[in-house]
């Protein structure tokens, strides 16, 4: 545990990575551990920023983390990345590792890349996620980069961890301003317009023109907050500082309206919640007499003998009972 | 509570649709009526398909239902579309309502649009549309649709109601193999590459060649099935026949192996599994003791006192007690 410690404070990468599997693992005996170790971290005294980043599958996520990354170690920045993919609990991993996919910010010093944990639900991976953002921190990095995939679930899981919400966009990719989502558009914080290079600059700047108009429909919300929408290019690593400086320029106003703490707290207790949800799951698995109950409707469910959803109420009946007894 | 059961059985689309928003209420007394209508209906009798249609943004959902759709209420079958949209909590809806998305195929007397319900989790829309889909199968639908929105979570939980899974792709959207998730391509049962006409037809037909290879990575699964790669043009209405005969002989290859009927078995089960976790949470919740130790660890929370997963397991350890005093 000292072990742990220690070379967290440190910086120390290898003992991170360990740390990190730790954290990940699901083993009974490895979450006492993880949760001893969260306990005894020291409090991150230094401002860390929590970037979460999304956009469909071609976007160019990865490349945009390389290109910003590296911008940022340049800085003097240290930034961790992390991934949340709810679809790697099926396929065990992206068809290229995170590393590969990164190849230039994996061998930078200054910064780190956890590969997305295979394996379990969305929910636990949410857990997993917010617990390895400690640990990065914990661990001297600034800038958290939290990557998601898609569009969809993943997307709400992510943006219930980070400070600042960046949506990638294509432009001129079919029916543009149709094929994103409202909700999602809704959630971010700031437009990034990715590959604005060669033939699609100008396209670029229409759709960021598109957009930025878009998003004038949209109230601003409670951070009093408007997103702005930008345009980059990871290959010519263009745009990535003015990216930085928005970011900068969010977290300065929020701090004075105190939003960026109110939301800080907010994500903190949702994180409570989620946690005492999945646990209090678990032990009402293991208690015998609901557990045996539970078998038994089970059966009757798979014989069609019974709807699940009057099966379901049944059990409930049977715990509202338990619970009132006490 | 008879009016709903008579106009259900009669195929009444307007006692149907009434039904749908009864099931669709997060109010406590429709939610007791709900589950009252479900145990009454009657147990259908005629055999339905229920089929799950992702694809990310832009690639033609909409599109393609309406063709697809539009071709089995001309083979005398009666269609329904559902839809499980995550981001729809957010937006409350699509820019675009499902109506207007597929104007002729919801003027179609044979077929039944529902749109997706806005408000709610994930987890709370998909029990509400496993208990529509029974809706409709007792109203006398014999084709389920059931459509989810681009690449994430509700990809699983669509996946965990439908008999067969059907995944759209684009010709050359970028890069095509990367960008599509593995996890999501593994789900599928067939893919079908869309907007297959004019200029785009050669493109097409390479992708389905491309495609067809790249799925002979992965291994059969236990339906012993191998997923098919089709292209389908729904602008001029070519491929649908295909693509249902494709969805038929998959009925009758694992009817035969009874795969099946051991997927629904298995679907029931989660449902009731699902249904059981969410009201167990709702009931600790109004839990007079447990309810209050919420309240004080949240505020410690709140105060940066104690890390949410430290105060989650104080809570938990309390919950542990009570379950094992009785």
């Amino acid at each position: 545990m000292n072990e742990y410690l220690d070379g967290i404070s440190r910086g120390n990468r290898v003992v991170l990575a360990k740390a990190l599997t730790l954290i990940e693992s699901t083993l009974e005996v490895d979450r006492t551990e993880a949760t001893k170790l969260l306990g005894k971290l020291k409090p991150v005294i230094k401002d860390t920023i929590r970037i979460g980043i999304t956009g469909v599958p071609g976007v160019g996520k990865s490349s945009f983390i390389e290109s910003f990354g590296n911008m940022l170690t340049k800085q003097n920045k240290k930034v961790a990345v992390l991934t949340v993919d709810p679809t790697s609990q099926l396929s065990k991993g992206s068809i290229l590792g995170d590393k590969t996919r990164m190849e230039n910010l994996s061998k930078n010093p200054a910064a780190f890349i956890r590969p997305s944990p295979s394996g379990g639900a969305l929910g636990g991976t949410t857990l997993r996620t917010r617990e390895s953002i400690l640990l990065c921190e914990a661990a001297g990095f600034d800038v958290i980069l939290v990557e998601t995939v898609g569009v969809g679930q993943s997307e709400i899981a992510v943006k219930g961890m980070v400070d600042f919400f960046l949506l990638l966009i294509l432009a001129g990719a079919g029916d543009a301003l149709q094929g994103i989502k409202r909700g999602i558009m809704e959630m971010a914080d700031g437009l990034v317009i990715t590959k604005a290079d060669g033939d699609n600059k100008k396209k670029s700047a229409e759709a960021r023109a598109e957009y930025q108009q878009a998003l004038q429909l949209f109230r601003t919300d409670e951070s009093g907050w408007s997103p702005p929408v930008l345009t980059c290019s990871a290959l010519e690593h263009i745009g990535m500082e003015e990216i930085w400086k928005m970011i900068l320029s969010y977290k300065e106003k929020t701090s004075k309206n105190n939003f960026w703490k109110l939301n800080r707290q907010r994500q903190s207790v949702n994180w409570f919640h989620e946690y005492v949800e999945q646990g209090m799951m678990t032990e009402i698995q293991q208690s015998p007499r609901i557990g045996k109950l539970i078998q038994k409707l089970e059966l009757e469910v798979i014989q069609n003998n019974q709807l699940p959803v009057l099966a379901a109420e049944k059990l409930l009946a049977a715990f509202r009972r338990k619970l009132s007894s006490t």
